[in-house]
C-alpha cells in the first residue's frame, strides 16, 4: 500500500495528502449511529479538479476504494471510511465561482458550506432554499450527495430541485459535464438528477450549477398547541387540503417539547401533546397565518400564538431548532430516523412510533417536517447499555417497517448510506434493485466508489 | 412476421390489435419535419398493464422493436414508427385513478390528456402546471416521455418537476415501480427522473404519480411593444434580475407578429419589432404588472398595455397562442426548433436567428418562452421546393450550433427524437454519450425500445 501513497503523492501538493493516523481518524465517520467505520489508507483534501482526477486515476490503477466526503454531518453512514480506502474530502474546494442574478444560478465548488452560499446569494437579493439542520456546517457537495432537505421543503422542495448541472470526475479520472445552466433542458437522460442522492457511488462532484430564487419576504411564524398528535396531524391535513402554501410547517411531539423545556426553559406548555409551527413568507403573512390558525383551532388546537414580527418568529422557531440538541441530552446516544409518509398517514406514523417506543421501552421523540409527511423519530438510548442499544437498533427496524407499511419511504432526505442498506432492498424490490445495480456498474465497473454504501 | 401477430393476438383483446395498413399508417408519425417514418408491423392499443406486459414479452421473445406513442403531437420524431416495429399507443389507458388534495397528487394512466387532467384537478381547487401548446391533445405519458414544458415553466417548471413516481413495464415485460407518492424521498438512484425525457427508450410508462399545486389566482396579463428584439430581451433580463416571478413571460418577434395579424386581424402594431407578454397570478397582479411595465418602459418599450381583467388577459394571450398556426400559414411546411439559452444570451440568440434567416433566404419567426430563455424558431418553407427544403434543413443545423455556442441546449422541452440525434452527441460529448448508452443497455440490452431515437 506504500505504492499507493507514493502514487498519490506524485501528483498532489504535499498538504493535500494526509497519512497521519490520528488526523485520518478524524475523517473516518459521519454522524450516523450503528454504522461500521473503517480505517482509511490515506486522506486527500484536493483543491483542484486536477487533484481529484489524479486521485481517481490512482485509485483505478491501484484498485483502491474511494470514499468522497463533505462535512460529515450525514446521518446514514454514507461518508464513513471503509478499510483501506482513500478518503476524498472535498471541503477545501470551496469557491463560489459565480452568482448570476439574471439566470438565477450560482456555480459552486462542492465544499461550499450551505450557509455561506445562502448568505452570499442573499446579498444579491437571491435565495438558495435547501436548508438542512446542519446548514452552518454541511456542504453543497454533501447536500447533493445525500439529496438533503430541510425546513423549507414544504414550499420550496429539496436539493434535487435546485441542481441544474454538474461537473463530475468519474472513477477513471475523466471529467463529465452534465445538465445545463439554462432554465430548461431535456437533452438525453437526466444524468444530473442521477448523481443527486447517489452518495458518492457514481462519481465525484467537483462543480455544481444550482438554481436560485428571488429572496422572498421575511417569514412570519405561528405556534399552535394541540391536546393530541392526532389533532395536530388533522390540522396539517386541513392546511394542505385548504390550499395553503406555508414556508414552514413543523411538528414537535410531547417528548420533544419536554426535552426542549428541560434544556432551554422555553416555557413550552408541558401538558401539550403536540406543537405545530407554521410560517408564511407571502406578501401578507399575518392574514395567511390567521387563516391557518383558524384551521388549527377547528382541528382542536388549545392555543394559537402568532408572532408579531420577525424577531418573535425566530423565537418561536428556536424551539424547533433546539429539538435535536435537546433530545440528544436525554441519554448518551441518539439514532435519528428519516421516514417520509403520505401526509394523510402522518397521524398513524406518530401513533405507531409511540407504540414502538412503549414496546421497546425507549424514549423516542419525534420532530417532523409535517407539511412533507417527513418524520424524524429520534431514538434516545444509552450506548453503554448493550440491551438498550439492541432495543434501539430493533426499534429502528420497526420504524422503517411502519413507514413502508404506511406507503412511505425509508428516507425522505438523509439518504441510505450504511444504515438503511438492507431496507433499501425492501423498498425497491428485486427489479428496482437489479436496475440500480446495473446503473452503478455502468459508472463504476470495478466497484471502487464508496463501496458497500447504498446497496 | 405472421408469427409475431399471432403471438400478440394470443394475449390481447381483438380490438387492441391493429394490422390494417391504412389504419396503421395513421399511427406512423408525430408532428416533426425531416424525420424518417417507418412501416409498423402492428399497432397495439392496450387498455391494461397486462396488455402492455404481453406486448413487451412478445417483442422480447421475437426480437421485434417497440415504439411507444402518446398523442403523436411531438416535434422531434420520437414517436415515429420504425420499419417492422410494434407501435404501442397508450392513448386508451386514459383513466385518472386518483386525485388526493391532502397529498396534492394525482395518479394517472399515461393516456390521460393533459387538459383533461388539468380540468379534473381544477375542480378540486388544484393545479397541474405543465401546459405544452398541444395541451388539448397531448397525453401525460407523452409529456413524461419528452419532458414537455409550456408557458407556465417560467414560474412553475417543467413536467419533470411534477413526476413523483412511475409504474413502468420493462422491455422483458416485468413491472417496475419507481419513486414514491410522498412529498420527499431519496431512496436509491432517481429512476423516476431517468424515465422522464427518455422518449420511450428505457421502458413503457403505464402509471404516474404527479404532484399538484393549489390553484393560483387567475392570472392578469400585459403586453409591451418594443422597437427592437434587443430592447425586449433587455427587459426580460431586467425583469428576472429585478426578482419578479411572472407566471408567463413570452416574446414574439416581428415575423410572428405579422403572421398573426395576417391570419387573425388582431391589430398588433406592425411597426413593432418585438412583443413581450407577461402575466402574474399573484395576490395583487395589477401592482406586479405595473412594476414590470415600468421595467419594460425603462428598457425602451414604446407602449405597455395591461389587461384590466381575466377576459382581456385571454385576449392578449390569444396572439401568442395563435403564433404557431399563423406561421404555419406562411408556407407549406414548418420546422419548429427548441433551443434554450441562458436568459442573458437571449438577445444574441434572436439576432443570430435573424442573421440565419437572411443567410439562408428563409422566413423564420421566433416565439420564445423568454423568461426561460427557451426559443422556438419556426422555419417556414415550401416542402415542394427541394432547394428551399434543403436550406430549411441547413438553417436548422445553424440554429442548433448557435444555441450551443451561446451556452444553451439543443432542446429545452421538445426532446431529441430523430431530429436532433446527431446534435445530442455534440451537446453531451463522448463521455456523456458513452454513459447514456451504458444506461440504455442496462434497461434495454437488446435495443428493442424505440430504436434509433435519441442516440
Amino acid at each position: 500500500m506504500g505504492d499507493v501513497i507514493e502514487m498519490l503523492a506524485a501528483g498532489l501538493p504535499a498538504e493535500a495528502l494526509v497519512t497521519d493516523p490520528e488526523v485520518m481518524a478524524s475523517y473516518a465517520r459521519d454522524m450516523a449511529s450503528f454504522s461500521a467505520v473503517g480505517e482509511p489508507l490515506a486522506v486527500v483534501t484536493p483543491r483542484t479538479v486536477e487533484d481529484v482526477q489524479h486521485v481517481m486515476r490512482t485509485a483505478t490503477a491501484a484498485r483502491v476504494p474511494v470514499v468522497p466526503q463533505g462535512a460529515r454531518t450525514g446521518l446514514s453512514g454514507g461518508a464513513n471510511a471503509v478499510d483501506g480506502c482513500i478518503v476524498l474530502s472535498l471541503r477545501k474546494m470551496d469557491r463560489i465561482v459565480e452568482i448570476d442574478p439574471v439566470d438565477r444560478i450560482a456555480v459552486v465548488e462542492p465544499g461550499v458550506v450551505n450557509a455561506v452560499l445562502s448568505r452570499a446569494v442573499a446579498e444579491q437579493g437571491l435565495y438558495y432554499p435547501p436548508d438542512p439542520s446542519s446548514w452552518e456546517q454541511c456542504t453543497i457537495g454533501g447536500n447533493i450527495g445525500t439529496g438533503a432537505g430541510g425546513l423549507c421543503c414544504v414550499k420550496y422542495g429539496v436539493t434535487a430541485e435546485y441542481v441544474l448541472g454538474l461537473d463530475v470526475v468519474l472513477v477513471d479520472g475523466r471529467l463529465l459535464s452534465t445538465g445545463r445552466r439554462t432554465a430548461k433542458g431535456v437533452a438525453g437522460y437526466d444524468l444530473t438528477r442521477l448523481f443527486v442522492g447517489s452518495e458518492g457511488t457514481l462519481g465525484v462532484v467537483v462543480k455544481a450549477v444550482v438554481a436560485l430564487r428571488p429572496a422572498p419576504p421575511q417569514q412570519l411564524a405561528l405556534v399552535a398547541e394541540f391536546p393530541s398528535t392526532a389533532a395536530a396531524c388533522a390540522a396539517v391535513c386541513a392546511i394542505m387540503e385548504g390550499g395553503h402554501v406555508p414556508s414552514l410547517l413543523e411538528l414537535m411531539d410531547a417528548t420533544t417539547i419536554r426535552a426542549v423545556n428541560a434544556m432551554a426553559q422555553m416555557g413550552l406548555p408541558e401538558s401539550t401533546e403536540a406543537l405545530l409551527l407554521a410560517a408564511f413568507d407571502t406578501p401578507d403573512p399575518a392574514a395567511d397565518l390567521a387563516a391557518l390558525g383558524e384551521l388549527c383551532t377547528a382541528a382542536g388546537a388549545t392555543d394559537v400564538v402568532p408572532a408579531q414580527d420577525a424577531a418573535e418568529s425566530e423565537l418561536l422557531l428556536q424551539a424547533r431548532r433546539l429539538s435535536l440538541t435537546a433530545l440528544e441530552r436525554i441519554s448518551t446516544a441518539t439514532m435519528i430516523d428519516d421516514v417520509c409518509v403520505p401526509r394523510g398517514r402522518l397521524g398513524e406514523m406518530l401513533d405507531g412510533v409511540a407504540a414502538i417506543a412503549a414496546e421497546y421501552d425507549l424514549t423516542i421523540g419525534v420532530c417532523a417536517h409535517a407539511g412533507d409527511g417527513n418524520t424524524h423519530p429520534v431514538v434516545c438510548f444509552d450506548a453503554h447499555d448493550p440491551d438498550e442499544s439492541r432495543r434501539a437498533r430493533e426499534s429502528f427496524d420497526a420504524i422503517m417497517a411502519l413507514g413502508l407499511e404506511l406507503g412511505g419511504t425509508i428516507t425522505g432526505e438523509h439518504g441510505v448510506g450504511l444504515l438503511k442498506r438492507d431496507w433499501l432492498a425492501q423498498e425497491l424490490g428485486p427489479t428496482g434493485l437489479e436496475l440500480q445495480r446495473g446503473i452503478k456498474a455502468v459508472f463504476d465497473p470495478l466497484g471502487l466508489l464508496n463501496p458497500g454504501k447504498v446497496f
